[in-house]
């Protein structure tokens, strides 16, 4: 039997592009005892993985050049030898830009229920996006009712949840994001209090403007996805003793770092601001992920996919995810 | 009877100097009742004061054009309409840069015991600048024994302060220092492992090389005290989930602020970065003092002054210690 890849061929020094990657045919092998062979219905496209495309010292290894893609997959199992998992079994995983996938059955992959939870919501608000918020949200901002709670990227996978398990805690939220239709989304179906659209602010100082409008009591919790001149202006909102979870840089993802303009402010208004990988951090999971589960699966956590057809259109949805062109959760159907 | 002060008389754009103050002669009015007149004997000066003298928003309101300049001091009551005070007593408070202070005896003084520890050490290692090092070390830095802690301004009233704790833990401590003399003081006196003398590496690579090879398990804590170019080496040798104490960040307080180079290490390091002022933590202040005083009294925490003396020479001194000409605490000599 084939199965189809996309491997990483090169490695992009700006922004990544099509001969980066290569789709390949290659012949699965036999099973051994075991091992589970599962048929790859979603592949999960997500930020992360340009960090892992460079050669660069960072929390992860880096991505071999000529292997299967890393990637968070949703999938049927198709073929088992582990008396753990049978044929039919809806699983999650990190099945990788392929259309099978081999698991060793031993903890690499997780049975789902698709009674109440459409499949592909546990690669988003309820997968590794969905606790992504739910542990920066609570383990490092932790907003309290009143409280004013901020973050960018609002109506990606990861934002969307943040402010919507904010507006759940009694916070005024407001959002950032690109475009008025994601502004629109942001505020009218996720509740946000507000949502600014920094497209419509190409001057910092405008954007500052704009958000301190929207923030008269200023930032008591600030959930980071973005960076540069966004995470800038809202250090000039926080308020003392504020808290900033670092989740993502994504602004500067594709060439030099940006630099923070005002580090003193970390001191001046006695900020915490702390970084971290909800995958270092697995014993939150099982709480978090039920209560992600209730929340979407009684419609109070609303989510929106963005589903590039096919393996193939893989990577132009990447290359279209890193610029903020996906609305909400980017996802490659490949079945 | 007659006061000398130094009041702020203009707000300095870049470093401060000398028209930046007045010194007067003006009357001192009777005493009310329960009010406490000291004659201060040491004048402390402190970083902090530089961000006084600008009339922006920070943590605490700009000195008052015109005002005698805030300061910490230590002296003896020489007169006393209260009856917790005695002619004869030492006390520490913040009296200000001028000969006497008249206190409300309402907790704005405090009695302190120079059996066993100097007067001036009241306004150091026993007093703001060591609860500082204290709280930071103790309350942000977290160090265990065997972990690499790093402090810059090594031979200063806090970082001295800092490095000796850390040692008494159990770590390898790594200081910061300008010149020779003062590295050799914090290697040789104060028993740090390394002291590194930026003023010997003025490209940023260069004192990043040293600093690497100075920290070879790399970085755990960070006490920063300075900010800018030593920062922003430190970050790069930061290890996973290391906590960095933001104190102060001299570097730039003459001017305008240094950007943090790269700010995504937080992110990448899941580094905790976090600003604070001990005296809004008062809570930890007994238990904090009698630990320093203790140590200071057996000998086991070390410190060294610089003693300018008499009011007038406490501007010159104070530019002095914003460009780090002092060694150790910087006083003012008094009476």
């Amino acid at each position: 039997m084939m199965n189809q890849r996309i491997v990483l061929a090169s490695r992009p020094t700006t922004a990544p592009s099509a001969e980066n990657f290569r789709l390949e045919a290659v012949a699965l092998a036999p099973l051994n005892d075991g091992e589970v062979r599962i048929r790859n219905h979603f592949l999960s496209l997500d930020p992360y993985m340009r960090g892992r495309m460079n050669d660069a010292k960072s929390y992860a290894q880096p991505q071999p050049l000529n292997e299967t893609m890393i990637g968070g997959t949703v999938g049927e199992v198709v073929e088992s030898r582990n008396a753990a998992f049978a044929v039919g079994d809806k699983v999650v995983g990190m099945g990788g830009w392929q259309l099978y996938c081999t698991a060793s059955g031993r903890g690499d992959i997780r049975k789902v229920d698709t009674t109440h939870i459409p499949l592909s919501a546990y690669l988003g608000a309820v997968g590794m996006p969905g606790m992504t918020a739910w542990y920066g949200l609570n383990k490092i901002c932790e907003p309290k009712a009143g409280e004013t709670l901020c973050v960018d990227a609002a109506s990606g996978a990861v934002g969307s949840v943040v402010g919507q398990l904010a507006k759940l805690k009694g916070c005024t939220v407001i959002g950032v994001a690109g475009g008025k239709d994601k502004c629109d989304y942001v505020t009218g179906e996720l509740g946000f209090d507000a949502c600014i659209d920094y497209k419509a602010y190409p001057e910092p100082k405008d954007f500052y403007g704009a958000l301190k409008a929207a923030t008269p009591k200023g930032i008591d919790g600030h959930f980071e996805n973005v960076g540069g001149s966004i995470l800038d202006a809202v250090m000039l909102r926080m308020n003392a003793f504020g808290r900033i979870a670092m989740c993502g840089m994504i602004s500067g993802y594709n060439g030099a770092p940006i630099p923070l303009a005002a580090p003193q402010l970390i001191l001046q208004s006695r900020l915490k601001v702390q970084g971290f990988i909800v995958s270092e951090h697995m014993e939150h999971w099982p709480a978090g992920l039920t209560e992600l589960g209730t929340l979407v699966a009684t419609g109070k956590l609303k989510y929106r996919e963005t589903v590039a057809e096919g393996l193939a259109s893989a990577p132009q949805a990447f290359f279209d995810l890193l610029k903020g062109k996906n609305f909400g959760k980017q996802l490659v159907k490949l079945a």
